[in-house]
């Protein structure tokens, strides 16, 4: 068995149509052979944003402007776009393990992920998701569904919702016997379709869990050897855009969290990351965290760029 | 091990809202634990059609009446109803399951599913799909994506896309493996996303694959002790609706046969069912298909209902 990585695919390794997503996946898909051909066991996380936002839209705009097509719950979107980039993903995987001459399956798995009715996000929903409407139109909406809106940027009103802890992964017993048979597994797409947990069972429930902390919950289960993190930057920064900016190559969880205290690392884009990368780290024996680019994993796995947070 | 089930859903274990889907899923849970609970090992494959239908019409409406999302192909459609009703599904199974304290994992798999460039169903497209249009709508489409129209009993012109035989799962071993470990296994949603194979892998195309034959396919190749297609009726009929209608309990292949050519099954409804059984039935040593109702499947497998179809 060779080393196990969990990696999270970020926006940049998708796309905002399913052309541009086509075409994006073939790159991505070349970095995710690039590690199994080093010999590691690849278990791929992704985001889902663009995507669930666009499924939502449509479904949405096709409901109430007189498409004749029923209103599509978030979570029900978020399984939707497990299968859409599921798809792509395990297509062009296969396309370019064949290319390389590499026989490996490459499965995607529809996983859903447990949060907490007491999560404190519940209380103060924050993630944007669908339309903007008028005052009028959301007030009306919020009275018949309940939802949460905000206004948004003097652009109009927007759905919200909350951006819960993942608690619990519901098909982890699965996902990781899948890994042990020596499958490319794909799961947890857009941090996992979220549910409730009662004593009968699950429950999808409208909420946007972070695809890092999934995929950081997801490494700690499967006991990974490390946690993969690509975005769009090679290493993480300190003084981030600044002319003292500096590059980390290598950071404890103790300078980690200074950084962040200092305010480092922007909210909604490096902070989760990091913050992901202290939730594996603090929590397992050996493991290490890893940020890069996707298109230099590989060299970052060889030391070469990336940032290493260890314990 | 137990008898190992191949199972098809028909339109009638699944819904056209996510809110009757939701209930309707319950009965088809209830069902397929009911398999369960008697020591088969179920793999269940479903259909899609009013399901891909609603997501293909939305996204189309929402393309083209300023909703700004952008069109979606039809396999990438296809995939969106292996997220969407594999999530329903495994979440009712599992709730099932749980009521009667059985432990036992639901898993759906993201399937593509292999149909041949030469298939004749491409020379002849059959299954209308999305919006109707009007005839210079329809022909500017023409010109511009190539898309096959017909039209439609005076409603208009709508698209038409092949329906191919299904030549090969791509995810067979993955779910092969899955089923041997003691998964129940959601698999071929929709019969599958049609894929064209060339030297370098898998292509989407648009078609229908018909799910009966998917899931025929399917139990051949895992060796399936049994195929059966579940549907709205608890017998196939001869005579259906006439004065002097008859129900068959158990026909040879050569009575389906001699039945066919007296046109006793209506082609789209029960004639396809009957074909993809024989397909299964005269290509297996010892094996058996079954035509029942969702409701009554556990009476039919015991031998109370349902027709049975053997060598």
């Amino acid at each position: 068995m060779g080393k196990r990585l969990v990696i999270a695919l970020g926006g940049n390794a998708l796309g905002n149509t399913p052309e541009e997503q086509l075409e994006l996946v073939k790159g991505t898909a070349a970095t995710i052979v690039d590690l199994v051909e080093e010999g590691y066991d690849v278990v791929v996380g992704h985001g889902n944003g663009p995507q669930v936002g666009m499924i939502n839209l449509a479904m949405e705009f096709s409901a109430n402007n007189g498409g004749n097509t029923p209103a599509m719950p978030f979570p029900e979107c978020g399984a939707m776009t497990q299968g859409y980039i599921g798809y792509h993903l395990q297509q062009a995987i296969g396309r370019e393990l064949n290319k390389r001459q590499i026989k490996k399956p490459v499965v995607s798995v529809v996983t859903q992920v447990v949060v907490d009715v007491n999560d404190p996000a519940f209380q103060k929903p924050t993630k944007p998701i669908g339309s903007f409407y008028s005052k009028e139109e959301a007030d009306r909406i919020v009275a018949e569904k309940g939802y949460t809106f905000v206004e948004d940027a003097g652009r109009g009103y927007r759905r919200v919702v909350p951006s819960p802890k993942p608690c619990e992964i519901v098909e982890l017993d699965v996902v990781e016997k899948l890994v042990e048979d020596g499958n490319i597994v794909i799961t947890v797409g857009g941090g996992g379709i979220p549910v409730y947990k009662d004593d009968d069972g699950y429950t999808g429930v409208a909420a946007v869990i972070d695809k890092d902390r999934a995929s950081s919950k997801l490494a700690l289960d499967l006991k990974a050897d490390m946690l993969v993190i690509l975005t769009a930057v090679d290493r993480v920064c300190i003084n981030f855009n600044k002319p003292d900016q500096k590059e980390l190559a290598s950071i404890s969880m103790e300078e980690a969290l200074k950084y962040i205290d200092e305010g480092h690392f922007a909210p909604g884009s490096m902070l989760p990351k990091v913050e992901a990368c202290l939730d594996y780290v603090k929590n397992t024996k050996d493991g290490k965290a890893l940020i890069t680019s996707l298109k230099r994993a590989k060299d970052a796995l060889a030391g070469k760029t990336g940032t290493i947070i260890h314990s």
